[in-house]
């Protein structure tokens, strides 16, 4: 198995990059994923898993080097990258790598941008290391898709703590054997359980991914050693980790292809499936003339897997609303937007939400494509209105324009961060390549 | 798979435990464990990879709650166990549960006396907490052995970290529902590679083991949520970590056999096999009139194994030493010691040893157990001595006794701790029942 030195590959294509060597497509794609990373992060800063891991951690931090995206108190540069990862992903609102269905961003960002604010990185420097991070990421777990995650492991978390350990060491210039180590000592604590999601915990493996993933840099930086082959080896990563290894994916068309350009930002923090289903119902919401409790009856056509997914009326949290097909639709035709604010466990409460739910019913429809669906509504007065949406917004076929990402943004800033003057934080991340501290934008974030 | 809810059962026996419940053959086994794991440290804390981890970690340490074995820095009390529990396996001299080939004491013991150094515990606590954690982390090693670690997992750091979790969640006082988060916690983030043995990368593994199998304990006492199901649940760590489960071993005759009572101890810092060996030869020194460079042939018969694992007469380092017949045979012979101090890179270059190590040869006799040996020396002079060790040291049928303890405490001490006052230190552990604070042992590891 080690006859392919995937995990040397990979480190000397990293330390090796020059930013001359990255198109312009794939620099764009990257400011957007920084883009959508600090949003989701704004957004979900306030979530209680973070609140309650800042009350564990916030006695033992070290010295304040790093800031916590929403968050006055400032800490080391470990636990800032653990807490702001957790903190971008905890509402799944993330990007999602489509191949493998992993969220790639959070720990390589929340990587070097702790690692940007502790030793210093120009904003060049700091977007460089994020695409090569989300590269490796992706690349890993293109190798040991699709029964790595089909057995069990978190792949946000357990693929990303290579990228984090790669951007990281990036930014620390690492040559390429220490590169290697930097993977190796990443592959060492590669973990997380898809168990876990739906409960806290889950946000323990993405934020690890980014603090070990730094921490396996740092170390190596230091000269501890790794493992050469720890990724290809006998008893390495793709081992453990997948009975379906396709090690030539870790690095077919290395510095041709570019795994950030799979990458797809979401516009509502909830399944992918639902996407076309919520353009429908605010379309519909704009063209009817009643008002919306007079709606008597909702009907969504859809792929099958449309129905098997989300087809739950009945549910009880913010956490499973984003998987409700019913609640989307309620929240979509009420209040005109199905925002984090609309999969909150108030939003689930709202009597006239939990009407409308009752209302919807879903069909099968094989002749739609899982990223289509048609809704239709009937009101008291007999009216009918219906809409076919046939690529929804943030599917592959329609990916989030830059005005909707910063419309984003501005939302997630919203919930839980109003401080932030979002339109300068937009601005300063879509010149981020000018910019010659990168670690502005973390200050950014921060209430003063 | 979720029909046994094996994390409930652990959780709720850990968390119901009295210290009554504990036989007394155990409590002394825990004893004799402790002892075992302050002296690994001791004399792995001056090792190079502990060094550099240090230099890593100690710019971003959190405040001084705990101790640093062998070293004056304090630091919080997470960075505290995760370089204890490196220290103490770093040198492959710690314990050994014989049915799982796991380290179990390295990472529950570096979480306990952390974490009782931080928050206080008297020394029955410490123990107790000690002794239900290795009982966690190898009854989850039965559960997932023997593929669990063939696949190529490190399984002192995978299931150490429940055992860490486990024990930490007992001085935290966990309810069950809590000490099942522990554990969750620490399911989704277990991690280790035997693809890292051989590099500095394992004892970051082992490290984590014991630092995130805490942080898993303290988020859960701050109500941090986890799977309930994360260790037999369907995406759980049992079903990633194994193709060989049998979650029945986990649970079958908890609080009646104990495991730590299959925990062996080494009394040589190298590859078990090798203890007959070095017994042989030790008696042979003591034996021989001749001086030792007039042997001209040294002969070694035993179970194949024994030359499989462990004919290396060219060997390059210290670690490789721990693995040859050759090195063992010319260290005990010319030494009459083999300790630490005969498995260094140094003892590898002495020349004397070298040229030794030449005049090894190995035979298999299929007659002979892997626990026994038959070492025969040839000297210049026509002499000819033989020695047959039944049952080596530090195997099951001649287990270390506790003077033997004590005095592997001592090499351990002399080797990079001189300032340790060993008798007191033994003293205090042997009677730690009856110590008001359990820390009080930690203070006695570092420097004044």
């Amino acid at each position: 198995m080690a006859a392919q030195p995937i995990t040397r590959r990979l480190a000397e294509f990293v330390a090796g990059s020059h930013w001359r060597d990255i198109p312009e497509k794939v620099r764009c794609e990257g400011v957007r994923g920084l883009l959508n990373y600090v949003g989701c992060a704004l957004g979900g800063c306030g979530d209680e898993a973070i609140g309650l891991a800042i009350g564990v951690l916030s006695p033992i931090f070290g010295p304040p080097q790093a800031g916590i995206i929403g968050h006055g108190e400032r800490c080391d540069l470990l636990n800032a990258a653990f807490l702001n990862a957790a903190s971008a992903n905890v509402l799944e609102y993330d990007d999602t790598h489509l191949p493998t269905v992993m969220h790639p961003a959070a720990p390589v960002a929340a990587a070097v941008f702790a690692l940007a604010e502790a030793r210093g990185a120009s904003g060049v420097e700091l977007l460089h290391a994020f695409i090569l991070g989300v590269e490796v990421s992706c690349r890993v777990g293109n190798a040991v898709m699709p029964h790595h995650y089909r057995r069990g492991a978190h792949i946000t978390a357990t693929c990303g703590i290579f990228g984090a350990a790669a951007a990281a060491g990036k930014l620390l210039g690492l040559d390429p054997v220490r590169m290697n180590w930097a993977l190796g000592n990443a592959a060492t604590q590669s973990a997380g359980l898809v168990e876990s999601l739906g409960s806290m915990s889950k946000s323990i493996g993405v934020g690890n991914a980014a603090r070990n993933g730094l921490m396996g840099a740092l170390f190596a930086e230091a000269g501890f050693t790794a493992a050469e082959h720890a990724i290809e080896g006998k008893y390495g990563f793709a081992a453990v980790a997948s009975d379906t290894v396709d090690l030539a994916k870790a690095t077919a068309g290395l510095g041709e292809n570019w795994e950030i350009l799979a990458n797809a930002y979401k516009p509502y923090p909830c399944g992918v499936v639902l996407f076309p289903v919520i353009d429908a119902c605010l379309e519909l919401r704009r063209r009817i003339e009643v008002p919306v409790d007079k709606i008597s009856k909702v009907v969504v056509r859809g792929h099958p897997l449309l129905r098997e997914r989300t087809d739950r009326p009945d549910i009880g949290d913010g956490r499973s609303a984003k998987v409700s097909l019913q609640h989307s639709i309620a929240v979509s035709l009420l209040y005109g937007a199905a925002g984090i604010a609309q999969f909150t466990d108030a939003a689930v409460a709202d009597p006239a939400v939990r009407a409308l739910r009752a209302r919807v019913t879903a069909e099968d429809d094989t002749a739609i494509p899982v990223e289509a669906a048609v809704v239709s509504i009937e009101c008291a007065d007999g009216t009918v209105l219906s809409e076919h949406v046939k690529n929804g917004r943030g599917t592959p076929g329609r990916p989030m324009s830059d005005l909707e990402l910063d419309a984003k943004v501005v939302e997630c800033a919203g919930f839980r961060a109003g401080f932030v003057d979002t339109a300068a934080l937009i601005a300063a991340i879509r010149d981020i390549a000018a910019l010659g501290d990168g670690a502005h934008i973390m200050r950014m974030t921060v209430p003063a």
